[in-house]
């Protein structure tokens, strides 16, 4: 991959990797764009020809994180409403889940944008659409197949799919953005936490027989 | 209550006030000791002779926050342990509960606290024992004793806890801290988004008869 890649498209990746980790240790207001270019090495000009400010370099680094990290998990969201064990695959999606959003680079990703998002609200705001509101939309879909199907009784699905996702993630991502998405996850059984999860979950919303 | 202070403390609380202020709009980074002492109208040395550094400052904007927000939240969780009628009472606990945490001041105090997490853990770590911790652990208590009036079944209390407060305030606190409480507020139909919530709960935590 890295060598199909022309040599600006490899110096792009270079900025965007090393303004990242800067701005995840020093903030965005802590790290200038002489500290990109030299851990980047690469001129000042280089990082402005590439991003034009520091605002679209943050703009470039959150939307390029989460490319990789949000596809993956709304494939699994998607893949669930052709469940044939239901119970199972919910818990076993919902164990995914929980350890996807409390990997570091989420996390630390997260608090960047909070961080800022009084002085950079579109940052936030378009952080929020793709993420949380994605995510949240696609286990709404999902549930309201999972209902068509008969397995699941979901009057409201978008309701239903918060209720899910904060069921799960809820205590744990919020803990994560002031403890530590790894600190977190070692402090839980992901096993039981999950089973816990998705047994209120079905109480509420399982579709019973008869 | 401002007559009864001296005029050292009518100082402190002015600085207090100054230095939220701006650490909310600017951020903590963004802020300078010489800008706090100019809003709040005193030497920069007054500010030092208060609160040490900035970073002391900032403990105490924290702290002092908190005081304030946390205790009346933990006294009406307290109060459900003795409720007449569960369904009604905590329902309405919970609507004064999303809309507490919904208030922009209660927002902009997590966002900052968490934009700075990487740098100043223990404030993070301080912010979370003080408030979702005990609010959790508030929770905790009362349905343990909801438990033994057996008006609830509540085998794991803590976990009960953890999914009553994120079936309620979940989304909406995630979602502020990105496009801020208010907007949030104004957006969500508290009295059916917290009867959705309350449904789930008692599902699958309300003793039954027989």
């Amino acid at each position: 991959m890295t060598q199909a890649l022309g040599r600006s498209a490899r110096k792009r990746q270079t900025i965007l990797s090393a303004g990242r980790d800067l701005f995840f240790s020093h903030g965005y207001q802590g790290t200038s764009v002489d500290q990109i270019a030299a851990s980047a090495e690469v001129s000042k000009q280089t990082v402005y020809k590439h991003f034009g400010d520091k605002h679209e370099l943050l703009l470039a680094i959150v939307t390029n994180a989460l490319e990789s990290t949000v596809a993956a998990i709304l494939e699994r969201i998607g893949a669930l409403a052709d469940t044939a064990d239901l119970e199972a695959d919910v818990t076993a999606l919902a164990a995914d889940y929980l350890r996807a959003v409390l990997q570091e680079p989420v996390v630390q990703l997260r608090r960047l944008v909070v961080g800022e998002a009084n002085r950079v609200p579109e940052l936030a705001q378009l952080y929020y659409n793709q993420a949380p509101a994605r995510t949240l939309a696609a286990f709404a879909e999902c549930f309201s197949a999972l209902h068509d199907r008969g397995l699941l009784r979901v009057p409201e699905p978008a309701m239903a799919a918060e209720h899910f996702a904060f069921l799960v993630i809820g205590r744990c991502i919020d803990q994560a953005l002031f403890c530590g998405g790894p600190d977190v996850l070692a402090s839980v059984d992901v096993d039981s936490h999950v089973r816990a999860g998705v047994r209120v979950f079905l109480a509420a919303y399982q579709a019973h027989a008869g």
